[in-house]
């Protein structure tokens, strides 16, 4: 038995927020002191290392459980199931879901019984439940559905990474500008065909790295201490991502029976452009290889950092041919990796 | 190999808020009208029909994830295990940490990673991770725990549930004074030993169901629109229990090749005294039996409906004596069942 990916489908929000519109914000520094320069300098430099020219936001009525139930309705579709016959559905996010202009997350009842709702799927025996695993969620989530088959307790999952960050940013904190909308989703399961999910990989650290990033104050003093937003120690958060990812491929690739030549695709977090292209080069130099041209699809200029929904995003745009460059062949190697919150970060090996 | 419950523990907070706390609210209906009963006499209906008198709020300054690190310290304790040998630590809960006086939920990071940071686990391997599942994620997460051991994924996991509803009730809601806050922890592992789980059975009723219990603006019609809290239709999910839980607990019962005269001990959801007897009940008389005595410990009187951490708590005082005419031995056919938002509901049978 083999455990596959045989639907996907992403959910970009239509809205697009570009760096344009950051121009008038007023950014200030973490003790709220005011930032030396102008904000088309501050954008300039910003787009130079996180490589974000724009973003994608929800409209203003849509929730995070919308777009994930809009995605999962394309990956059902992708999949040719009967959305009845799904034993699972998991749903990664880490705010819930939070209307418009509100500070709370809205996750009584969760957003995976939202989106079944919404699928209006009758089965009892599909069983939704959410996950929060900062950004490496739906990577985790299909390694969920993966033990649940392989303990045969499930023949199919749907596997959904769902986030509305653009609710939940300091407008004050230039990291405001990486944050974004979107949702993907994937339909696992036991199938007799070759390929699937080759080995996997996870770790939690969380002895020092638990509050790299956090839920803190706005850097504007006079904005209540009681409410609070994504805050990240991006330093921090940069470097230990250069140490731990590139090693966490390497573990999870090196149990898979595959060497780094065999590789086609690395489908890696979109949360900074320099970073995943520093994470790409130090796994290439850990193998003492070059790094092939076209490895690393990317989506981050556009789409910015959703999060959860990155990875499948991704993985669904490149499946459909949509990014330049980029396409995907039977039998192709390829890593699913991510970092984020917690900190946790994973890494999937698949044969596509 | 078998899958056993080899230590628990549970954290109740020793701030006990009696009925009579709530003589000075004002009660609402929930179209904002005033009602005409005096509180005295809304409290003595409510304990008639909860059977709660008392229950507990965590101090000040702990928030939900502190309850769960308190209690999973005594779990680890129990189970005489090094912390550093886990394999996973699954939270179950659903509202994230809410500080005191405060409307957000904190869940960045996520609360297994907090509580992972607390017990100063340093190794990485040791996966935290936090699971949404309404009032049954305690179960649930015990039968991730399962799949990923049944799997090969992992030897020893760490349980939690733990909640702060104090924090999220509207005041003007009677139901406000059904809510509780606490935590129960468990540690879960691979042993050649006898027993552990024998079955388990999960259903989510979405289709109709999944707006019984959902996050709602308060009674009081002055209060911000921004504002939600728990809101439950008591009715409906009465009437849902009763017929759902006995069928989910017969369905695991049959599955687990023993009959109900071998159960000695039925550990449900502590919701409401009335609905837990109601479905005994009913329990029994889908197996045509009487009811045997001291079949069903309860703790709502005292501790009231703490969502995922009734069912752990329970269970670790009657594992500990503490549950006037209730104890354990080894061999014991117990039964875990739960309900609660999503609709969701399961079911462990287990061997002692």
């Amino acid at each position: 038995m083999n455990i596959k990916i045989t639907g996907t489908g992403s959910y970009i929000p239509d809205t697009i927020e570009k760096n344009d519109a950051f121009l008038e914000h007023t950014f200030l520094n973490n003790d709220g002191s005011v930032i030396n320069s102008p904000n088309d300098v501050i954008i300039e430099k910003f787009q130079a290392i996180t490589g974000i020219a724009e973003r994608r936001y929800a409209e203003n009525h849509l929730n995070s459980s919308d777009l994930g139930f809009f995605a999962a309705e394309k990956a059902i579709a992708d999949a040719k199931i009967d959305p009845e016959t799904l034993d699972y559905i998991i749903v990664a996010h880490n705010f819930g879901d939070i209307r418009h202009n509100t500070v709370q997350s809205d996750m009584l009842p969760g957003l995976a019984a939202r989106i079944k709702h919404n699928l209006r799927i009758k089965n009892p025996k599909c069983v939704a439940f959410d996950i929060l695993f900062g950004c490496p969620g739906w990577i985790q989530a299909v390694i969920q559905a993966k033990a649940f088959i392989q303990a045969g307790m499930a023949k199919r999952c749907l596997v959904i990474g769902t986030e509305t960050l653009s609710r939940i940013v300091d407008k004050h904190d230039r990291d405001a500008m990486i944050f974004s909308d979107g949702a993907g989703a994937t339909v696992i399961e036991a199938t007799e065909e070759e390929g699937g999910i080759l080995s996997e990989e996870t770790a939690s650290f969380t002895y020092d790295e638990a509050y790299y990033l956090h839920f803190g104050n706005s850097n504007n003093p006079e904005i209540s201490k009681d409410l609070r937003y994504i805050k990240m120690e991006g330093r921090k958060i940069y470097e230990f991502g250069l140490i731990h990812v590139p090693q966490a491929i390497k573990t999870c690739l090196d149990n898979s029976g595959y060497g780094i030549k065999d590789v086609k695709k690395i489908f890696i977090h979109q949360a900074n452009e320099k970073m995943d292209e520093a994470i790409l080069k130090r796994l290439y130099r850990l193998y003492k290889t070059d790094i092939p041209e076209n490895i690393m699809p990317m989506s981050i200029r556009e789409l910015g950092n959703s999060s959860v929904a990155t990875v499948p995003t991704l993985f669904d745009l490149v499946r459909n041919n949509k990014i330049e460059n980029h396409s995907l062949n039977k039998g192709d190697i390829i890593i699913f990796a991510s970092v984020g919150a917690g900190m946790h970060i994973n890494a999937i090996a698949y044969k596509y």
